[in-house]
């Protein structure tokens, strides 16, 4: 594609006279897109995958461990954990040389249950994002900018920190061919990875002959934990009220099986938890945050399987699935049901994005197996390789994209009334929260955001149909704002008091929605800098809240809508702007997003939700976002060029913005009347659920703004 | 790429149950970004590569011709070209089933010169775009909608008109797919196809195992042609005087030089006639509207050779020349020069998208003819093939962009000060010229858009340094305005008179620089839905205009901003917002542009000149545009979020915009500001090159606006 080809062979730089060609040679495009911001907390890993670049770089940077090591000679405990994986390198069935231990599960889950937190385990560190990598005598761990604090308290002598973005820190690949003695053997669980990032590993070490090498039968990690590792989740599985769903399973199932039919394959394996989920209108608790059960799920044609710990099924949720025609088997046997299906010369729809490099060449090895060469991926697809009478002719597959990924994105009537009705009950849980909080603050009550939070979380619990906080709630006064990923921590934590700004990002899991809301506020005076900043990301918010535009367009297209205002004098934010947002499922899901990461080129489409939450963020000073979650809609134009749908956003988040933070002097008539229009419908919708002092507060938060 | 990926194997319906699959799967996309709107006469050639998808379509449209045959049973005469052409076919040093004749000249150029219009011979359809196929019993044109209509009514009976983006209309490859015998032998002269065209050609029709026969030594349409054929231009190419051209000859070859260093490569060939004349600072006449000459340009560490008919060159410029360590050849003698770079082992920069099959296959065959399988590709460059110590190991080839695209488009100082004092000069003329048209039609004088374009010619070539029109001027009077492409004949234009909406897209090469601009006026009394159009699509050009950005964004990002307005109505428009402009070169100039096209990574740097032009068409009723040139500046702001400069744009075009076709009720005071400010400005600057009526009527048309 032309794009891709400009982008890759682009080249500037010396040539260039009139420029530093260090500012515009598109290889230096890292600067204004840093590679270590890892976007908010508000974007899913999944869509973690779309980045623009890599840049290449030499190894130069000192691992901070080393530089900590200098100054200061106190010596550590040995590293017992190390020590112990390291024997295991050297077991005839296993004899590696390196062992990468990455965050995730073998779901690609955000969130994961504590048992498959091996990469914390082996390393000490905590953070949610990291790679582990032990060779025999050397250990290392990426983190992104967030965590390189964190990461710096938590490593051990043992280790060094690779400040993932930073100028001059390799890769992992780079750094393993950098150290390794070529053709060395690198060890990976083989779960733990995505096809597509295994495949991209094996490339990019196959440079020095190394070999990536999968270790199915053995976690080495769990292998040294022993008894100490948490059990695996086993609670029940729920079914997701009709209701709520919109939709039933067996209509899903069959709409699915449409797909698989016209991609030409008879057959799909499903890893994503909330995909799961979504297909079989069933909930569960294996996860926080997350209302999904550890399992996999493979639809064919005449079938269904659901592979999971059957302890999580009771008699219910049985005879439900029996209804559905869907077999239960054990978690543990998705491989061999991957060799059957190969045998039986299945054609397998494979998301290689997110099915695991264990299940994607368990498959091709099978292929191989009983049909020889005859396995050949059909990466065009549109047909498939079994013949036209539906015989046939030998296993194979087809490389897509989940279908269901879109499917689930796009909300039914049902799935958008759970979200309206559980977003104004958290609404009231919110004014209520405010309401105490405000009063706490005047009367002088010293509280942590850690207090903040945990109130928050009491008064939402008791909102009808709570089930979970959706994310660790991000409670953050002051400088805490401008940490994007902040969670504060009892012991360190910092006040909340009417000196500084206080951030809250927060949201719930209802049995029928999810919430993910921010909000910014003073409790006392605020600087005509902050009002500024504030007023600025509120255009934002507005800007967007009211674009309007054709179908069939990219998010991105209105990524700069929400930051024009900040551009206009210097400022912007280095996160997106919007993320979708399952209907009680995760806080965070795709395949849309409105970002400047202009690689998702994925529609927005009538029905999708997605947040709005421009920002600005000083470092050590202070943190602004407004969040609210929009859904697509159609809009009644008076026109309809090129005979299109022109779509907008309707809200769903109904709490006040305060108003104490706006700068009349830059705002419009256009964006006052927007805010008031807001406020209105706030107090019209949420009074209701409220009572006493709460309602107070929300008529006197919602009272129009006049611009004399 | 990830977003390659995902966009290629998205997939969506029919599992899709809440939308209808029609609309939003990706591959309908073509509903929005309509394959046959071949953009403004505002986007170059160039910028046309960057088509975002292909669908393909299966063979079921009925030529037009066909149709009209069934219709009329008027003889037409025997086609005797199409005979002619066919009788080379047997030729044994020939031996073809089909031909190929595109538009193109040999250098990928917009405009062309008269010798090279073989595809307006052959079919006898004038049209600027369109490529003719020719087999033994069958003739097939192929053009975009803005030439439907003129397409009809130009081939005679022998030929089907191929409707181009229309549903069921098959490409070129799928058509010779379709008629030919498998294993048919496909001429093309391989001068006039890029490489990348070409090999994207050989790849489609290698399906049905038809081969693409290159003929070097024939042109199959100059052969029937012969003494009618138009000589090949040979006018005098002149110097572009350094003050206008701001860096020397030298200095632009030593950047260069380095560039190659880099990339590890040892010679370039150049075959883009602006990106010759840019590096060389000469302009020539060979072309209609573009200041250039037919030319070749080989430069190599050590030296450069122009190759280029000697009849061009007089004394002075070979003196400059000379002094520049250029050597001329003979411009036929390319291809053997490019078999001698092989032979002495040189690695060769080739921008494989605008040089021809025939220069890179030859130099191809080449490699494998000196050093048999040593010619390799290094396509990822970073480090050439040739040793480290600059011996040559064998002949090489890297495929990257052109270094001088990029280059060009960023202006100097001094290209900029040529850019905005001819664009003074301009304005002057544009201010005498509506001063003259609105006295002519108040006086009830008959003029057709021809007379009115004449009379613009005139009063444009009466200024300091005129050289020619940029394009042919859009003179579009009421329903004629919707024609994005317009362009008036005598015999059949319209007659421009105070009840019509009038559009006018017009521009000048002059000696310092090149313009381009379109205003849409009404001499008497606009409608209020003409009004509310206008309004919204200025609305549209203030946002652009005022937009500021931090560095490094690519132009697609501004252009929802240019849309939005209309968008909030349910308008748009079908072409991009802004394409890149010569300094005294091409009107439309890579590598840069603001569109919805989002495959254009390319960055807006500081120095670029684009053009801001929102439009609005309602078929068979008016059109509206509003066109300024503006360049990309570093802004002063407040802040400097991430270090990174932010930018925006300053103007270059100082022409009234009509306030009578201003809808005040929608117009913000911002807006209002945006427009008096404009008009303050186009006083201060063009009144001094004016007197008399004109200089009055520029008074009158820039009185600020008053909102009640």
């Amino acid at each position: 594609m032309e794009s891709a080809v400009s982008f890759r062979m682009f080249s500037l730089s010396p040539f260039h006279l009139r420029a530093r060609s260090s500012r515009f040679n598109l290889f230096s495009i890292p600067r204004q897109f840093p590679r270590n911001f890892s976007h908010l907390p508000n974007f899913p890993t999944k869509l973690n995958r779309h980045r623009i670049l890599r840049i290449s770089a030499s190894i130069t940077a000192k691992p901070s461990s080393e530089l900590r090591r200098k100054h200061s000679k106190i010596s550590e405990p040995n590293d017992n954990k190390l020590l112990a994986l390291r024997e295991l390198f050297y077991r005839p069935n296993i004899n590696i040389d390196a062992y990468i231990i990455p965050s995730q599960d073998a779901h690609q889950s955000e969130f994961i249950a504590e048992c498959y937190t091996r990469r914390a385990y082996i390393s000490g560190f905590t953070g949610s994002a990291g790679t582990a990598v032990v060779t025999k005598d050397k250990a290392a761990l990426w983190t992104d900018g967030r965590y390189f604090l964190q990461a710096e308290q938590q490593l051990t002598s043992g280790w060094s920190l690779m400040r993932a973005g930073n100028l001059g820190v390799p890769t992992r690949s780079e750094w393993l061919n950098g150290v390794m003695a070529p053709g060395s053997r690198i060890g990976i669980d083989p779960f733990l990875f995505s096809s597509d990032a295994a495949e991209e590993l094996k490339e990019a070490i196959s440079q020095k002959n190394h070999e990536l090498v999968y270790l199915y039968d053995i976690n080495l990690v769990d292998e040294i934990w022993k008894e100490s590792r948490p059990k695996p989740p086993n609670k029940h599985v729920r079914v997701h009220d009709m209701k709520y769903a919109g939709v039933d399973v067996s209509s899903k199932l069959s709409s699915l099986r449409s797909e698989l039919t016209n991609a030409g394959s008879s057959a799909i394996v499903i890893s994503m938890l909330d995909e799961i989920a979504w297909l079989l209108n069933l909930r569960g608790s294996d996860i926080p945050h997350s209302p999904v059960m550890y399992a996999y799920l493979i639809v064919e044609i005449d079938g269904a399987k659901l592979f999971i710990d059957e302890a999580k099924i009771n008699s219910d949720v049985m005879h439900y699935l029996k209804n559905a025609g869907i077999e239960l088997r054990p978690y543990e046997s998705i491989l061999s049901e991957i060799e059957s299906l190969a045998e039986k010369g299945a054609c397998l729809w494979l998301d290689t994005s997110s099915v695991s490099a264990a299940i994607v060449n368990t498959y091709k090895c099978a292929c191989d197996k009983y049909f020889g060469t005859a396995g050949t991926v059909n990466k065009k697809n549109t047909e498939a390789l079994n013949g036209t009478d539906g015989t046939s002719c030998g296993p194979s597959y087809v490389y897509r994209s989940s279908p269901i990924s879109l499917a689930k994105a796009v909300k039914n009537e049902a799935e958008l009334e759970g979200m309206r009705n559980s977003h104004l009950r958290d609404a009231a849980a919110l004014a209520q929260f405010w309401t105490w909080l405000e009063e706490e603050i005047s009367n002088g009550v010293i509280l942590t955001e850690v207090d903040v939070a945990d109130k928050l979380l009491e008064f939402r619990s008791k909102q009808n149909g709570f089930v979970d906080t959706s994310f660790d709630t991000i409670s953050a006064s002051g400088a805490n704002g401008a940490i994007i990923h902040y969670k504060p921590e009892p012991n360190s934590c910092s006040i909340v008091d009417a000196e500084k700004l206080f951030l809250l990002d927060s949201g719930a899991q209802f049995i029928d929605g999810t919430t993910d809301i921010t909000r910014t506020v003073h409790f006392g005076e605020p600087s005509s800098w902050q009002k500024e900043c504030f007023t600025r990301v509120l255009q934002g918010h507005i800007a967007l809240d009211q674009a309007i535009f054709p179908e069939n367009y990219p998010g991105f297209v209105l990524d700069a809508f929400a930051r024009s205002s900040l551009w206009k004098i210097g400022l912007d934010y280095r996160h997106g702007t919007g993320h979708g947002v399952g209907a009680a499922l995760n806080v965070h899901e795709g395949p849309q997003s409105i970002s400047f990461r202009f690689g998702n080129m994925t529609p927005l489409l009538k029905g999708m939700v997605v947040s709005n939450e421009p920002g600005y963020y000083e470092d050590h000073a202070f943190g602004i976002r407004i969040e609210n979650l929009l859904y697509v809609k159609e809009v009644s134009t008076p026109n309809r060029f090129g005979g299109l749908d022109y779509l907008g956003f309707e809200k769903l988040t109904y709490v006040p913005i305060q108003t104490k933070l706006i700068d009349l002097s830059i705002v419009s008539a256009t964006e006052i009347d927007w805010l008031n229009d807001y406020h209105k419908q706030v107090w019209e919708k949420v009074s209701p659920l409220l009572d006493g002092p709460a309602q107070q507060w929300l008529w006197n938060n919602t009272r129009p703004l006049i611009k004399h």
